[in-house]
């Protein structure tokens, strides 16, 4: 797979040189040369010859790094002071804190918002239980809760190493949903008790946001907390994801001018993802989708590889009953959506698909078939990753979805909001916009977030789910 | 009891009065009269022949609210637009949030806060677990948790109830020891469910603060989770208290001339803070402590109202086996320390007392005795209201304590670590300042904070619990 400098792997290089013309340019190719990228170049001090910089240089992965820094280590006139991580910088203690929301400057303060007068406010809410969505944080957070079973592509890799993914959800949901969202890792893999560990949590929080938990477990952990709490639920992993790949589908479809009542759509990948982007699209009118996973494509009957979930998936989706591998299921589809592995499909699938393929290749980091394998013949093609064009990103949906069902206080998520939550991503790219590299808006576009929160709202409000209005 | 106009439950008038001279006196006559104690006097606006003001108005109670608004709606020339509580008003929507350390404006911000950047944070905890402590919040977090079973003095008003007193203790984290400290309020009251619930949600904590969990179930769970969990769990009500407790008593003793070894202390209420702190004062070298409850005097061989932790301090205190009524009990008592309800104690038990008798009175709100009551026999008064000299109030331990505890980056909170705590608190009260009127520092004190702090850690670098020096 190729690499490319990437910022999320970029390093700080001190440097010293010899106050004389062209030692910049001699540690610039040298970096160059080795694989570096370099941005910006601060001048730090000064030394009685010399001149200390800090260059901030984009790699592809540690070995590049290292390899920069030993081309730099050998010029002649440099001296190479200390070599900073920046990714590791940023991540150092942490990247949420708690902040108060009012001063507590003398006794009076301290007196009203704690002892004696806080007193008076918990009597309010024992008397009135629904003025705890008042008088409380309750109302704008939500807890972001991981066993750290299916962290990113990384897999099971448990509860304190989840901890720099869950905060950096919570600044997502900061930063462009305005919700206070508080990472939960749990120290247990059991559904039983990560169940019963979101009940006994749940009443300082307004929502809970389920993350990297994986499939199948995930299925019925949200099923029964959904049943269970009167707070709202969300896998995002499935549903974030399976809007933001409606959204996507949506635009991508007008381009090529078909309606996903007459789509035939491949989804590789069977875990939280592709079976809440098959359940949303089954909703969404598509009649013929075909699942494939490391068992090959999917069908009712088949015996190996199969776990409850799958096997109701088998009964709605390829009605012809296709067996074989997703070579095979490729054969004739007008759309490909991958959530699975890097790999998984290659140029000759590719031919296989009917005029104008749709290709959304979302396995992370390295998608299901690198846009520059699946050629010119794929009509709209997208990836999960910031460096190629249409990127698909949970990001773009759970800030906003959140913010709406926070707002209208709804009871729970249901498919309306879900439905209403893509189409109003796809619209932030107007008519006039839309092309093959732009179906999706991008995730620091602060539209999305906004229309998003205001069309839940209105579909809970339409559902009856939402309890102010 | 008696009770006095507070900044706890002001509230503010707004009233349009005639421009005419007088008029405002005639409103703020009619508020002291009726039992209001004004504080601000703000002007709002004008209007043709009117000015419009706030007022802002201490008073005892709901009843003495309303009668100041009463009386002010009767003063001729005098309009009352609107009431507002200020206490309320401060809780509106909680008093805490979640903030970004770092900010996200573009995509290179995303790609190291989140993905792809995050996933080499994460492997780096996955390969070196103790990396959690500087890659995440985790050193610098703690949990605050409940379930609401014995907040204030108000009982058993269950977790949404409980929140305005836990995120209340969590600014007080914050603003005093800036620690990031996050309210859990747990919807059960089983020790096993709650001890089970804190262990599975502790791997972003660095420390547990537990919170208004009621007596005997707060032993057996705190006992529970240290010998449980690697980080340091501490049941504020028990220790905090106690620590506060024996840093007056430090002081209380100097004043008196008398020795820790040679006093006989009264200690009502066995409770979680009333037996912590005869735990905590036997550690520290009294001899004589007798306790008592509802039941009367504690002795070996009571059979009434018993649990097993009184069965235990049964055996360490009493030594003469009294029997009968707090009364007896004061006789020849130097210090009193009540941690139990209003009224248990009355003038005639303080004339059983010996010379310069010390009592620390801190039933909330209101005292074992009103220090009016108590008198001038009493040598030192201490309680744990705001309004009187001499406040008691854990406030003045945890944020430090925790500071301390995380900075070193402990294992666990041990007694040497709380006389520390006890010591540093004393200590900010100077030799030459010390009066019977100021034993204790005062809660805004940032020395105090401090020093425990600092104190904290040489403790636990001293016995051995330290990770980090």
């Amino acid at each position: 797979m190729i690499q490319h400098p990437s910022p999320s792997y970029s390093i700080i290089i001190r440097i010293e040189l010899l106050s004389k013309p062209g030692m910049l340019g001699r540690a610039t190719s040298a970096i160059g040369k080795a694989g570096g990228d370099i941005g910006a170049v601060d001048i730090v001090g000064f030394e009685k010859n010399t001149i200390i910089r800090d260059l901030v240089v984009s790699v592809a992965n540690i070995e590049t790094g290292q390899r920069v820094v030993d081309a730099v280590r050998k010029v002649r006139g440099i001296r190479v002071l200390n070599v900073a991580d920046r990714t590791f910088m940023i991540h150092q203690g942490g990247k949420i804190e708690v902040k108060n929301k009012i001063s507590l400057n003398n006794r009076d303060d301290l007196s009203m918002a704690y002892t004696p007068g806080v007193a008076r406010i918990c009597m309010a809410i024992h008397e009135d239980p629904g003025r705890v969505y008042d008088l409380t944080i309750k109302k704008n957070t939500i807890a972001i809760v991981t066993d750290g079973t299916a962290v990113l592509g990384l897999g099971d890799i448990g509860p304190e190493a989840a901890m720099p993914v869950m905060e950096g959800k919570a600044m997502l949901f900061k930063e462009f949903g305005q919700v206070d969202a508080f990472p939960i890792c749990l120290k247990t893999k059991d559904p039983e008790e990560i169940v019963e560990a979101v009940k006994w949590i749940a009443p300082g929080f307004g929502g809970i946001n389920l993350e990297d938990i994986s499939a199948p477990r995930c299925f019925e952990i949200e099923e029964r907390l959904k049943k269970e709490l009167d707070i709202p639920v969300l896998h995002d992993d499935q549903h974030g994801t399976a809007v933001v790949v409606l959204a996507a589908l949506i635009n991508a479809l007008k381009i090529v001018g078909k309606q996903f009542k007459d789509i035939r759509v491949v989804v590789s990948g069977l875990g939280a993802a592709g079976v809440a982007s098959i359940e949303l699209l089954l909703a969404s009118g598509v009649k013929q989708i075909i699942g494939c996973d490391r068992g090959g494509i999917l069908y009712k009957g088949r015996k190996e590889n199969m776990n409850p979930i799958k096997e109701k998936i088998a009964e709605k989706t390829n009605a012809e009953r296709i067996q074989g591998d997703i070579s095979k299921a490729m054969k004739g589809a007008d759309v490909f959506i991958g959530l699975s592995q890097p790999g998984v499909i290659h140029a000759k699938d590719i031919k296989k698909m009917t005029r104008d393929p749709v290709v959304f290749a979302m396995a992370n980091p390295d998608p299901e078939i690198m846009p520059e394998e699946a050629g010119r013949s794929v009509r709209v093609m997208a990836t999960g990753r910031s460096d190629y064009p249409n990127q698909i990103n949970n990001v773009l949906c759970f800030p906003g979805l959140f913010r709406g069902v926070l707002d209208c206080h709804a009871r729970e998520v249901n498919q309306e909001m879900l439905f209403s939550a893509a189409h109003a991503i796809a619209s932030v790219v107007e008519e006039n916009e839309l092309r093959e590299d732009y179906i999706i808006p991008s995730v620091l576009n602060r539209k999305v977030p906004e229309r998003i929160a205001s069309r839940v709202k209105e579909a809970a409000v339409r559902t009856g789910v939402a309890r102010e209005h």
